[in-house]
């Protein structure tokens, strides 16, 4: 590992030649990249994560944390947007010999919107002589298939170091935990990561075609990951602002990135977000067909359904939300409900099956989709279309009759090898959320479980990060291996960077205080050096080790600007005299050289021999006691 | 109930003479105050609440909501700070009879922290002629006293009013719950206030010198409330950023304030925030009584800290934290802790009681205590001071020693009929949480829980009130009372306003989720009034139905300004051609005029029943089928 360095980050123009990204580079402040070697597996690919500096004057080691960040938090990385990330995988990919580069579909008007005869508006990757990979006819490419046959591969064993930080040094760091049924164990091995793929219970979204990806696990009994959704609309949002929110979300924390984009450019969009994205990247699929029938949903077709996910399969999208569980039967399940179907695409399925009468087309046609999934590893992200939108729909027939049917579908994707996820909800009261954990466990077997908060309340738009951070928090001590974050805009509008920062720490939150409960072998490494640091007013410490060093210190800053306010044994919340850790600090100090007191003797309130020597320790306690309140600085 | 009428809110000079008080008033938007009326028994003074207006179109009835912002939200009200609220309950406790008026204790300099030669640079507020009651020598005029003699008081039957706002409507809006052995009444009535009060599971902190009061309750078997903290420090704040923090914080809906303030001029903005209250406030009387003896822990006395509660009983203060728990042989049970003593009272009483060897001088005068809090019905706030400051100290050995200790004193507090709360953690993990909430249960009586978040992570400063509303939320849900807020400053720095706000919007949200999973009889109306407004696309009524209308209308107009937007059939979230309700809209009409399918057989999945008539629908539907997609305004 090399030593952190570097701290100052800044949005500067990335390398392109065009100047329209503005990207935002540079490691966060008080961190610095490092990287962890692997066996020969990793061919050369070191494992990357994120040191945290501690004040020399602690005498405390650097606190390491998971990192989805990539190369932009990296400072001796060179970020050029138009080139895209490095493909550490393509060797990995390529020394399994079981693919073929191919001449891939050809990228048409339609695909960004457009009519034949218009000009495409916006500037296209400069993809130049990439050609797209696919199994060898007949082959299976995933993550489960080589994991089933007892393969270990470099996905697994990346994952495997990236989730160990720190785990070596957590013995003492622990407070307990109650997962659930969870088996968490105190070191990830390679076989572990494995096993966990090979029978269902943790996915590697990674696609062959996303060669930039450093690969990340989501499962239940690895740390709990978080999404965020970004994508332009109709309405607004450019292709600079979506990639520029895509290594903003990641810098912050974001696990994986779902691209939710609608309207013209969905095509060049993507392809700028996942030449340049470390972490999976994520669609609903639907939304594309939708665009090339122009928004007509009766309109839609299993073929021009299939051409998407093959257009989307070769541009390497790791994972497809797919809403085969929104089945004809269901939709009038759905007609007392206070808010009906709230799921964009199960809403646009649900009105293609009224349309025709006819049996929903993913649902039909699931086995060849899994043919196109196991082509190119793309993993499924089973869609709860039908999930509750408000606090009365939650846990009702709806809901539940899609989450059957599911599980009926993780089972056939399975047989084919192919990895599953199964999304969640939603809207639901705290009392109810168990009952989705639980439920998924069992109709799913265990599939991983990617939920939508579950917002706790309906009655707080422009702040259900906050609703929503309740629910996810629960779920994901439950077992929810990754949440999907909401941000404030939700409800409301589109949401613009800030949002995304505020969605993704509010999530971050949710998923460390749920690895916090699930007693997660690393988890309170962090907590306790920065509370550590706030006992011993290492105030620059403190602002490092929090999710948002950034906020943190100038939030300090707005009342107690001045640098010496940054080593002062207080702050302004109580001023010198009030405050409580310093106070206790003299206390413990004291209390530690005279020996003071006989703790069982106190826990027996046997005070009669505490008494005992008090009066004498009283008068050296003040006699020793120099002024308590030192002057700033 | 008078119709709702206004809905703008303006920060106006309030009409004192001297123009150094801005506070906010008028009615939320949307929103107008209503009154109900009482019995007899209220001698006139009708109950307030806060009526949320709904579109004509919708054909709902207002949704009537619990209100603590007094007069301020009243457009008819004429406020003047320099005067004060209209001291409603000054003839109940006159009518009572049982009360004298006596010359106060007068004010003297250190009250202010001036030397005896120093002038008071702050104004004044003008007191006049009005004179401190207490009790005849002898009496007790506690609501609990009252309540173990059979007596429903005023103050009884107002809080019995307006914690029943909507439930005679709510047999619909229910979606079940679980309370944990809570006995939440499907109607409150003035009976069962009375009897919650004697058998101390609920207190009405109510001092007979704040007549200004608005009566609330504290108990698990009422809806959840908050409190939020405001005061000025010897670092920044001033009285009257102070007096516009508690308008502010219960316009947002703060049900109580407690005034943390240190430094200078304590009592004089002490007198400034009672005199303008409508909610209870509540204080730490070791804050002043420290300033009183310069900051030096061991120069307190006892008879400085009894002088101080006098001060403050004669002023009106509602509840006083007192820390007798924090007793000597438990501070060396915090020698290991991560973060020692956190609370600022907890770390003077425990330096004393080193520095002295003495017994905690509030725990061996705690009958004396009890003398003072009956005479005036000031409510105790058994304090935690050994309460845990991070995650690794969470229910140690010193937390539940005090709480012990609590429960004990809970007891001899009862004897005199004084009311109870017991404060609360704190930092504890997910996990840990319950466990705190069955031991005050047992240890304390049922007296009513008040807990300061708790925290579930410690690694997100600026970012405390999303990590504590989480534990906030559950705990509430569990059986806690009342949640103290925490802002995004916590840890970092005093609270501005908008802070305070940002600290109040989040416990509202914990405080409601916890109603909702508690099974509260009335608090879903809210969610589903807005669960169906975000159906019909009445932005407007969605917008007034939120904790807070004006940032949710904001965030709407970032992308979306316009006014034909606020009918729009989408947002920009979507666009119009992706709108989930939208779509869910159209698919439900359609099921409905046809009778299209039979929801038995649906959830059978009996698909060749369904199947009869299906093609001949699907004809009809497409038919029927105008242009989907609006256009707006």
């Amino acid at each position: 590992m090399t030593p952190p360095n570097d701290a100052t980050a800044k949005k500067a123009p990335a390398k392109s030649s065009d100047k329209i990204f503005d990207i935002t580079t540079g490691p966060l402040t008080g961190s610095a990249k490092i990287y962890a070697k692997g066996s020969e597996r990793l061919q050369g690919v070191n494992v990357a994560m994120r040191a945290i500096n501690i004040s020399l004057k602690a005498g405390e080691p650097p606190v390491v944390v998971y990192d989805p960040s990539g190369a932009y938090t990296d400072s001796s990385e060179k970020i050029d947007i138009a080139k895209g990330l490095s493909p550490i995988r393509a060797q990995w990919v390529e020394a399994r010999n079981d693919t073929e580069e191919y001449v891939g579909r050809p990228v048409r008007p339609e695909d960004n919107g457009y009519k034949e005869y218009q000009k495409i508006e916006v500037m296209q990757f400069p993809r130049s002589d990439r050609k797209p990979r696919r199994a060898r006819a007949g082959g299976n490419v995933t993550q489960m298939h080589y994991a089933k046959k007892g393969i270990i591969t470099p996905e697994m064993e990346y994952v495997a170091i990236r989730e160990n930080e720190g785990r070596e040094l957590a013995a003492d760091a622990m407070k307990g935990g109650e997962s659930f049924g969870a088996s968490i164990p105190k070191i990830v091995t390679p076989e572990f990561v494995r096993d966990e793929v090979a029978r269902g219970r943790a996915i590697i979204p990674a696609n062959i075609n996303h060669t930039e990806l450093e690969p990340m696990a989501i499962g239940r009994n690895f740390k709990v990951k978080i999404n965020g959704n970004i994508g332009n609309s109709a309405i607004s949002s450019s292709i600079a602002e979506e990639v520029e929110k895509m290594v903003w979300a990641t810098r912050w924390g974001s696990d994986t990135i779902m691209d939710l984009s609608t309207g013209k450019n969905i095509h060049a969009t993507r392809e700028w977000i996942i030449r340049n994205s470390p972490v999976p990247i994520g669609t609903v699929p639907i939304y594309q067909a939708l665009e090339k029938v122009g928004g007509i949903a009766e309109d839609l077709t299993w073929e021009i359904f299939r051409d998407t996910l093959i257009e989307q399969a070769e541009q390497g999208v790791d994972y497809f939300t797919i809403h085969a569980g929104v089945r004809l039967p269901f939709v009038p399940l759905t007609e007392n409900r206070v808010t009906g179907i709230v799921s964009r695409g199960g809403s646009i399925h649900a009105k293609w099956c009224m349309a025709h009468h006819e049996e929903n087309f993913t649902y039909t046609h699931f086995a060849e989709i899994c043919e196109i999934m196991k082509a190119y590893d793309v993993s499924f992200s089973l869609g709860d279309g039908l999930r509750p939108g408000s606090i009365q729909d939650a846990n009702d027939a709806a809901q539940f009759a899609e989450l059957k049917t599911l599980g009926e579908l993780t089972k056939t994707a399975w047989e084919h090898d192919c990895q599953v996820m199964i999304e969640g909800p939603g809207h639901v009261p705290m009392h109810l959320i168990k009952e989705n954990m639980e439920k998924q466990l069992e109709a799913c077997h265990e599939a991983p479980f990617y939920t939508l908060g579950p917002l706790t309340t309906d009655i707080a738009p422009g702040y259900d990060h906050i609703t929503s951070a309740i629910g996810a928090a629960m779920i994901g001590w439950f077992g929810t291996a990754m949440l999907c974050y909401v941000t404030p805009k939700e409800h409301l509008g589109l949401p613009n960077r800030d949002d995304v920062k505020e969605g993704v720490i509010a999530y971050k939150i949710a998923a460390h205080a749920a690895d916090l409960a699930k007693g997660h072998p690393s988890a309170q490494i962090r907590d306790n050096a920065l509370s550590r640091a706030r006992f011993d007013f290492r105030w620059e410490d403190q602002f490092n080790l929090s999710l948002d060093p950034d906020t943190a210190r100038e939030y300090h800053d707005e009342t107690l600007p001045a640098d010496g306010a940054k080593v002062a044994h207080f702050c302004s919340m109580c001023g010198p005299k009030f405050c409580s850790m310093k106070i206790s600090q003299e206390v413990r100090e004291f209390a530690k050289t005279e020996n003071a007191l006989d703790k069982n003797a106190a826990l027996a309130l046997d005070e009669t021999t505490a008494q005992k020597g008090m009066d004498d320790m009283s008068k050296k306690f003040i006699e020793a006691g120099s002024e308590i309140y030192h002057k700033v600085g």
